[in-house]
């Protein structure tokens, strides 16, 4: 099978001497959100457009014996109310089981669960209508935690019974390495639900078409799974869907898992209506009826040598899916494999359990499984170097992955590890020494500095296809339309191919116009989640561009009589390298292709080869590349209130090649938010199957005002040889080192360490305490 | 320079065993049609849309002192008045010149010219507010009759002069071989402007991007050159106009020429205001205000030797193309290269000229040029046989072209030349012999049979690149997205790609979803005129299919263990030929390529080799290949009311190969019913710059009341090289043999010829009249 985009992307790693990538550029449509002009869903208007409301379930666990919407059809402006049964194809948007009905039939397994849906003329009309849904419930026996589910007599949210998934990594021999170790760690780590908490909650519009295939547009992430989905729900192959991506206000994951819900809704009632129909989620129900952060229980026992080398790590996961599965699995699977952190870990033991209960289900959210075990791996490193009396950066660093280092799950890193640079870095840049031996170890308020590492495997893996594309048309004078099936969700990756079009062509950025994401036009580009935006979809862009760049190097060889080899193009004129004076403009030459019947548009396609792994032994190629980082922070803790205020992070990224330094430093602020979040205040408290906290008043995010002095990020590329340019993905892992980097501080601080997240002022005051009446 | 398109496309050349293509289906979209779902123009709507008013010109040919249009500025609901002052780019949308402003500012040249566009919250504002414009005019003195332009004392209608253009044909030596004639037919014919009259008016509507851009949606029949124009009245490049193709009823060539005025000025609207703006026209404005069929004025001389061999034809060509070229020039010169008919002529010497004059506008119409030289040229023929006292089936059988014959550019056509079977074929089935000799040649009602053929050159030429594009896309389930930016214009064109994509993977159509012409989404791909849609843009959706089929053989080889070329894929199942039992479905394939890292979507490129052709001479490669045709029309003449009423059409046509043999009796039955209302009824009449039949009371077409008798349409399948599975276009064609035929039968039922088209009821008793006078 011919694979010559490997080599397209090959044939630029580490090539330097560009031109338009590595420089920062500002984001493309940030002036559009600026003015206001930018058009979120629901800025949308269509004619004879209904307005969908969902009716929901009231109890965590129960049996639908009967849902009567007789008086809702009947209610003023109602044009449809439609349950299950109005489902032509499989009532089910599971990910990876079919456990997740669109619409309960026969259960409700959360409290929030989608029970009907009410069209009617206006929102209003939409929601007074459905208080008309009478449900018939038969009560069942419900489960909240997770290790309750576990046990036999729990009762069974599915039929399958309450494992969800389990996984497991053996390397070597834990019960051995630990013999080895003259220090042992161990101890029980808990995180907590995270709300995504996006700019624009969710909301999607679906259209009839005269043809009667549907277009359906919504804010996203993965527009090709929210065709799948509607396709598998209406019963149609995936061409009668259509799926555009309107302005997106944040990702996070949610936008992953969410949106096929909502399109499938509106496609459903647009396809039975035949009018478009608008379904937006207030903040309440985006908050109480959609995926969260995986919570964690975390056993986690480390083993080092008295030289300070990790011998052993041993873990058991425990996190709670709530009613379903959703994206579960893969985040499972990738706290598994990752556990034992960037370290060289001779003998690594991983056992991973993701178990049903009737709480809100959990799902796709930044770091994917990662931020909360690594919170655990970097909270054990710090002690094991704490016990040991090795300052925390020493002990990582004699211990830290390098280029040949075999990770936890045996997989050979033979390039591309520049976790070590990123980890030197921080405590340079810090002073980390100075810091670490100075600082107020007394008094109310306290000082401490602690640092983290993160390594963040990119794109997907367990056998996934991890295929990217893109479509490119050099138009006749000179001016390019550029669309990928990848979406903007506001990281700026739309920004970074345009750059990476730009280089290839040699081109200025505002020769290209960026296309909408548009499953009609544009091939499955796969998914945009696990930071494969650019790592991934940035190579099919390289390869749409340089296959339109063959064909124009070939017509300039042959106007300037010298080899294709000899033809470079800068600026939008081409010129032989032996001859530079000679110029035609790319202008000219995309006029000659026309001209002489030389087709300079193109696909783009991409695919990462397969990692070879062993999911039974939880050995071999997790990802084929991984990006690092190393933060340090420093923290004041307030004993009196027990307030963490973090004062500066000092993060270091190693993204193996910065296609746009600024775009990237605006990702790491905003992961350094959002992680702060996670560290110290973000909390979704559920309480029998019912969120506590279901605003923004009472669910608490970092404001402006809590972000810490952040320096100017580092940034260490040490290039991936299949990355556009070298790049590596930076789209999660900016916050996933936060919590333990603070972590780490407060325990500099205050001599306490808080194994519970978030690190909330009534944790430490209760730590304090705890520590005082243990002293 | 590599064109591995025209390998793949010869590759299918006289290919047969086809499952698909050959077939008569449906046409896609039908069914939309007839339920009323089909969406025009028209039947869009947008929230706070303006709506567009043309203020136009009262005068022919007139200075323009001021523009005065403050008091409508003022007018309740208006949001703009734009004049000429408010186009940022080229006031300009001349196709071949830079001659037509998109909104007067110095001179008006016709009455109806475009001055000003206000833009209201209704229509009904808009009309009420453009009657508060005022313009002060200097008249100047006007041109009417293109002979009366050609004087040098003529009015100049714009700086350059009066003769838009000239061209000619010099082969062989005429006055040669006027001598060596023993009969020679000298005579004068006229043709008139006939109008499109098409299902639906021009509309348009733009929108504003937030990004600055603009999209416009209309029926047109050439998106890429509504964005060419766009762009260049916005003074933007081609990427900021997104062109999308509303449904078109009927294209008939107006909409090639008008859609980028409409789509022009709604673009203006939009960007000057921010605002969606629709601009529709009535039906009195389209047939006042927009272009016509070229009206001529012919001078024909033919002789021929006494064995009845054609030895020469001198010919004289005046158009009047009003006050703009439009696409003038292409429509002139293919007169001019058409003009010796599809006969073997050794001398032949063309000159033709195209005026400007302060007439309202023509251009491009269904035929471009060779009906009206086809009517002279047919009528030349019928009487040179007449005088040499030969059956015109048998003067046209001693020579007319063959394969190996020279056209009268002295263009060698090595293949694919299918008229004398036509010829024969019409002859046989129409029972011309016998009818020939009998009919009523007495009495009021008096009964004749003709007989004219009719050839065709395919697609652009004149030196135009031919190219066109096409996109496919196979989805991850085995259905297919497949998009051209060749138009539907009621043809059934996108049946026929369908079908050929449908073919060359093996899969029915039903598998495949046609997507919406739009700009954005695929590459140029050529206009859709001069019967280019299915000859050349099918043969992009050839390639674009073959190359996606070639990664499924790939995949299919290595499952099914045998080399791609042994896999066929037949009915959405792959198998080994050496092995037919065992079978892979497309789905499974198509997943598979997802699986395996293959990219299986693709553009389809085409471009047909270019035409060496001497223009100073008018000798060569007129085009790359031609559709013939003959049709055997019988008419009744009544002798007192002077009615033609045609009974029966027999026709034959030479198509290459019939890819849908239905939509091609369809479009033949289309083009009899635009014939006979060229050839008996329709007319615009134009008098002092006025048209005066400006609607469908005044302006007659055919009924269904008025439709002859039609045999089956005879298919030839004479194959072209380069046409998919050998297809020549069929699109124009049918109307081209219809004026001819009907005065050639009106010469055999009365014995008088009738010179000068419409051949109205007036016209034919002037005629009767005029000859009993003469006898």
């Amino acid at each position: 099978m011919e694979q010559d985009y490997l080599k397209i992307v090959e044939h630029f790693y580490e090539k330097r001497n560009l031109h338009v990538v590595g420089k920062s550029v500002r984001r493309v449509g940030a002036a559009e959100g600026v003015f206001g002009r930018t058009k979120y869903t629901a800025d949308y208007f269509f004619d004879r457009m209904l307005h969908v409301k969902v009716f929901r379930g009231t109890e965590p666990h129960a049996l639908i014996k009967n849902v009567d919407t007789r008086e809702a059809q009947k209610a003023p402006g109602v044009a449809a109310v439609l349950t299950a049964k109005d489902i032509l194809g499989i009532n089910d948007w599971g990910f990876t089981f079919a456990d997740q009905p669109l619409l309960a039939s026969e259960k409700v397994r959360f409290v929030g669960e989608g029970v009907a849906l009410v069209a009617a003329e206006s929102p209003e009309q939409a929601e007074e209508a459905a208080k008309l849904i009478q449900v018939d419930y038969q009560p069942l026996p419900a489960v909240f935690d997770p290790r309750d589910a576990l046990r036999p007599d729990s009762p069974k949210v599915h039929d399958k019974g309450n494992v969800m998934f389990q996984c497991q990594v053996r390397k070597g021999d834990v019960a051995e390495g630990f013999r080895k170790s003259s220090v042992i760690v161990e101890n029980e780590y808990t995180t907590q639900r995270q709300e995504h908490a996006y700019l624009d909650p969710e909301a999607a519009i679906g259209l009839p078409e005269p043809d009667g295939s549907v277009t359906v547009i919504a804010g996203m992430q993965s527009p090709f799974l929210v065709q799948m989905n509607v396709a598998k729900i209406l019963g149609v192959t995936l061409d009668k869907v259509r799926v555009i991506q309107s302005a997106t206000g944040g990702g996070f994951g949610g936008k992953d898992d969410v949106p096929p819900e909502l399109c499938s809704r509106v496609a459903l009632v647009a396809t039975r209506t035949n009018r478009p129909a608008m379904l937006i989620h207030s903040r309440e129900e985006s908050i109480r009826c959609h995926n969260k952060r995986y919570p964690y229980f975390i056993k986690y026992k480390s083993g080092a040598s008295e030289e300070g080398k990790l011998l052993a790590s041993e873990v058991e996961l425990i996190s709670d899916t709530g009613a379903f599965a959703s994206h579960g699995p893969y985040v499972l699977w990738r706290s598994a494999v990752h556990a034992a952190g960037p370290y060289i870990v001779p003998n690594v033991k991983v056992d991973a359990f993701s178990v049903y209960t009737n709480n809100l289900y959990s799902g796709s959210f930044r770091g994917f499984g990662n931020p909360q075990v690594q919170f655990a791996a970097e909270s054990q490193i710090d002690e094991l170097a704490n016990k040991l009396g090795v300052d925390p950066v020493e002990f990582r660093l004699k211990n830290v992955l390098k280029d040949g280092s075999y990770t936890g799950t045996n997989q050979l890193l033979d390039h591309s590890v520049g976790v070590e640079e990123c980890l030197r870095e921080t405590a340079r840049v810090s002073n980390w020494k100075d810091k670490r031996r100075g600082g107020l170890k007394n008094g109310v308020k306290r000082r401490g500095i602690g640092v983290a590492l993160m390594y963040h495997g990119n794109s997907t893996s367990r056998g996934a296809s991890d295929y990217s594309a893109a479509y490119l048309m050099v138009n006749k004078d000179g001016s390019v339309r550029y669309r990928t099936g990848i979406t903007e969700i506001g990281t700026g990756t739309h920004t970074g191919h345009m750059q990476i079009v730009a280089e290839i062509l040699g081109i200025p950025m505002d020769y290209i116009h960026l296309e909408s994401v548009d499953t009609s036009a544009v091939p499955d580009s796969g998914p945009t989640h696990a930071s494969r935006g650019l790592a991934r979809g940035g190579a099919a862009a390289m390869v749409a561009a340089y296959k339109a760049r063959e064909g124009l190097n070939a017509i300039a060889a042959e106007l300037l009589s010298c080899s294709p080899d000899d033809i470079e193009i800068v600026d939008a004129q081409a010129f032989s390298r032996r001859n530079p004076e000679k110029k035609i403009s790319f202008k000219d030459l995309a006029r000659e292709a026309y001209e002489r019947g030389v087709n300079i548009s193109h696909t783009g396609y991409f695919r990462a080869p397969k990692n070879v792994f062993d999911q039974q032994k939880g050995q071999g190629q997790a990802y084929a590349n991984y990006t690092f980082a190393s933060h340090v922070v420093e923290v004041e803790v307030d004993t009196e209130t027990g307030e963490v205020k973090v004062l500066k992070v000092t993060p270091a990224y190693d993204i193996g090649f910065a296609i746009n330094p600024l775009l990237i430093e605006g990702q790491i602020h905003g992961g350094i938010a959002q992680g702060l979040g996670l560290a110290v205040m973000e909390n979704v408290i559920i309480e029998n199957g019912v969120v506590r906290n279901p605003n923004l008043m009472d669910y608490l995010i970092p404001t402006s005002m809590d972000m810490p002095e952040i320096d100017k990020p580092i940034l260490i590329e040490k290039a991936y040889r299949l990355g556009p340019f070298g790049a590596k993905g930076v789209a999660e892992p900016p916050l996933i080192a936060m919590p333990s980097a603070i972590a780490n501080a407060v325990y500099d601080a205050i001599n306490i360490r808080i194994r519970d997240l978030p690190i909330t002022p009534e944790r430490v005051l209760m730590a304090i305490k705890r520590s005082k009446n243990d002293a």
